[in-house]
């Protein structure tokens, strides 16, 4: 059986970062585009807009930086901080999976029947 | 600077554990009762009985049970297991805040300044 782990922080700061910003980041990195990216997790165009504002202000230094032309003109890339961003949310990702193991096995083998598919 | 770091449990079950949950526990072992315990978390009556019910159903055994006559007659506790599943959580969370500790403390150094209070 494999529970799936999420991470959720709340920075002092009043910023957020979780699940859902990380895999539009690395969305952006895989297709170029911050469009391309949304579309590719089913995300509205404007709310995909709205995160990667608010992930760039998140930080000191923008995570994401765009190119070019309008709407569908240009391109966008994570910056080294982005990279940098991503890389240690998954590694923390990847202790927590480690770290909590015990835990999560014993809630595993307490746990009732699936529920059916709809 | 700390950041309060959330984990959120998706099973394989279908069925979900996570912090409001885990806190409505803790506040129904503390005031013996899910309307007191919605109330202590500002969480409407309705939504408090559905997550009780939800909780029921996640394991194998309940986690809440519930005494005695109608809506505010009775009182309600966690059982064994109930008590259990609260301490597996608490002791995961722990470990991640231990385990994650230094990727934290990496973005913390990058955050851009916080946000002003509204």
């Amino acid at each position: 059986m494999s529970t799936r782990l999420t991470l959720r922080l709340d920075f002092e700061t009043g910023r957020r970062l979780g699940p859902g910003k990380i895999a539009l980041l690395e969305a952006i990195r895989r297709t170029g585009s911050i469009s391309a990216a949304g579309r590719e997790l089913c995300m509205a165009y404007r709310r995909a807009w709205l995160l990667v504002d608010e992930l760039n202000h998140t930080f000191e230094d923008p995570l994401i930086e765009t190119r070019g032309g309008g709407r569908n003109g240009g391109g966008a890339t994570l910056t080294g901080l982005g990279e940098r961003v991503v890389a240690l949310y998954r590694a923390a990702e990847t202790k927590v999976h480690k770290s909590t193991m015990a835990e999560i096995r014993k809630m595993e083998r307490s746990l009732a029947p699936a529920l059916p598919d709809e």
